[in-house]
């Protein structure tokens, strides 16, 4: 259970259909795949028994559009999995700073390395949040590598650019390289008070990652690109990873992220998850035996009050009973005991889930009769 | 130019429409993509927003039915040029021997590593084949990777099992990884006369390397897969890698590998190729001009005889104004002046090739007219 999202292997187990499963576990868009992109897929087809451009000239070029960074500058990838993977191996840092509890990928990749990783806590007193004064103190000359997830993973607490410009300052400063993951960036009403993207040009330092894996809910398709302040590193990292990472299909999207549909597509999600966000989160305030963290993304970490008399495990199996997926945190380095992750679906499945949250409350708070 | 197939750019460069261009420079299936493929790639659109198995569990299975390897034993991966760069990495070998020429990718992946190099030349005036008794008497315990690609690309020559398995025993002694790329194995008719997949239960330090990539004529797809003698290294490169390597449509072939349309696919193909095959091989052998090479491959390395009277440069343009792209082999470590690859394709494209051979043979002959 490194990741969530995992619906075949539970299905298996439990021995339910996969599509049975109501999938609270993976953080993706709630309006499913776009209609217009089952259009550009099919045409991708024609494409098939082709090479793909090995330099991804026009799919650059639709990711500048996109991004508003410099064709130059970007790097697409199988996943921003590859381009986490890539970029920390192609650095190969002495020593990192991670700030955890995050997306493990990270340190997985860190370990493919000799890099020494030191881990900046945040805590669950605070929500979560980093407070940047105490993370840069730590910081100083020893460091080569800072990772921050922005919206982090899986808290869903964020650092506005101007704390962030504050940091790529100090880091840039004592040499530093800043890798910031913005995968779920997109799911974000105001994305502009958080986007690192504009200041691609002004930091050598800066490294940003992104996805479309989220917001367009196509985890199967498999496409990430890494933004590198420093043109050269991102020309250096073209030449270094695999050919053709990237397949025919998710190449394609090339023709639709620009399109009139995906901005439509996007606002829907971004209104529909803050308005479910909205209710679900007032919903479980009213559950005494659950704390509820704000999020600016598109999921909500959830905390059991006293996970000692009922565990996160037995939720889960709770809720795997009623065919609901959520994601079991205790893997996560540095989460305390208790949490739980749910992303943010649409009204009638979210109802499915707060009922049968609500039936554990009762059932932890009562005495556990149901 | 670094790799054949890349007929994007070369038709921007032309102004060409990419499908105008006859592509002899890419070494696929000339059948093109299976008829009955299609449906199975329309049904992965039911998948695309689920996140794949990391485990790949099902695709595994279906591999270790085509391959005949322990599905233990069996990493899949983002086409070949996946498993060829992770494997080389995580090996991260002290000394690699690389017999060349041979495809480049091996060479760009021990890069990114401090591993020593050593090249074992294959000559021309041999048809580029590989003594295994030279080879064998410089492999000695400072060794630790052997790399060979069997049939070879681009010289088409092969190394049989019983070979191989001399090579495979006097590595075991000394201590030495040996990665065979089979990329082009499908397109032999004794396929069990040369691939040493048989061999993957005895041999601990055997890997093999194998795509679909090229029988199925599917470059845009990317499914390539690893099969490690020694199980504890397959599950160790599984658990290392990317999560989610391969794409939901790639991961479909699952239910095309071993259907019996793949079957009567692959055997049309095999006889295709032969046929073809020994059709341009007799017509090349009457130009004097040229002289080709023997391939057990699909496809044939061809020398022109005096490049200093007409180089390959000369010989790639003259192609090039009739829309025919072929492999400009000047590129390749070890390879002496003068030579070019091309795939086999059907009879009718074939003849158009050859007919532009025979003008060009006659003009480097018969001073230049046409």
């Amino acid at each position: 259970m490194e990741h969530g999202g995992n619906i075949i292997k539970f299905s298996m187990e439990k021995g339910y259909k996969p599509f049975e499963i109501l999938d609270y576990s993976s953080n993706i868009s709630p309006l499913g795949v776009p209609e217009k992109l089952w259009d550009i897929l099919s045409e991708a087809n024609n494409w098939l028994s082709v090479y793909p451009d090995p330099d991804y000239n026009a799919l650059r070029t639709a990711l500048t559009v996109y991004s508003g960074a410099d064709t130059e500058k970007i790097v697409p990838g199988n996943g921003a999995a590859q381009i986490i993977h890539d970029t920390i191996r192609f650095i190969n840092p002495n020593k990192t700073m991670l700030v955890v509890p995050t997306f493990s990928e990270y340190e997985k990749a860190l370990k493919t390395t000799n890099s020494q990783v030191e881990y900046f806590l945040n805590h669950q007193e605070n929500g979560f949040t980093t407070c940047h004064f105490s993370l840069m103190e730590l910081l100083d000359e020893t460091y080569d590598l800072l990772i921050l997830c922005n919206p982090n993973n899986p808290t869903g607490s964020v650092i506005t650019r101007e704390v962030m410009l504050q940091v790529l300052k100090h880091c840039s400063r004592i040499g530093c390289h800043v890798m910031i993951d913005e995968a779920f960036m997109d799911f974000l009403i105001n994305e502009n008070l958080y986007s690192v993207m504009p200041l691609i040009n002004d930091w050598n330092n800066l490294i940003v990652v992104r996805a479309f894996t989220k917001i367009f809910g196509i985890p199967g398709l498999r496409l990430g690109y890494g933004v590198y302040g420093n043109i050269n590193i991102a020309e250096e990292y073209r030449q270094k990873m695999i050919p053709w990472s990237v397949n025919v299909y998710a190449e394609a999207l090339k023709g639709f992220i620009n399109s009139k549909d995906a901005f439509n597509y996007i606002f829907r999600v971004k209104e529909m998850v803050r308005a479910e966000k909205n209710q679900m989160y007032n919903e479980i305030m009213q559950m005494e035996a659950f704390r509820v963290f704000p999020s600016e993304a598109n999921f909500l970490l959830i905390k059991i009050e006293e996970p000692t008399r009922f565990s996160v495990g037995e939720l889960w199996n709770k809720l795997m009973e009623k065919k609901i997926l959520v994601r079991d945190c205790s893997n996560f380095r540095g989460m305390p005991e208790g949490f739980f992750r749910i992303a943010i679906k649409k009204e009638t499945e979210n109802q499915c889930l707060i009922d049968s949250l609500k039936s554990i409350n009762n059932a932890i708070l009562y005495g556990r009769q149901r």
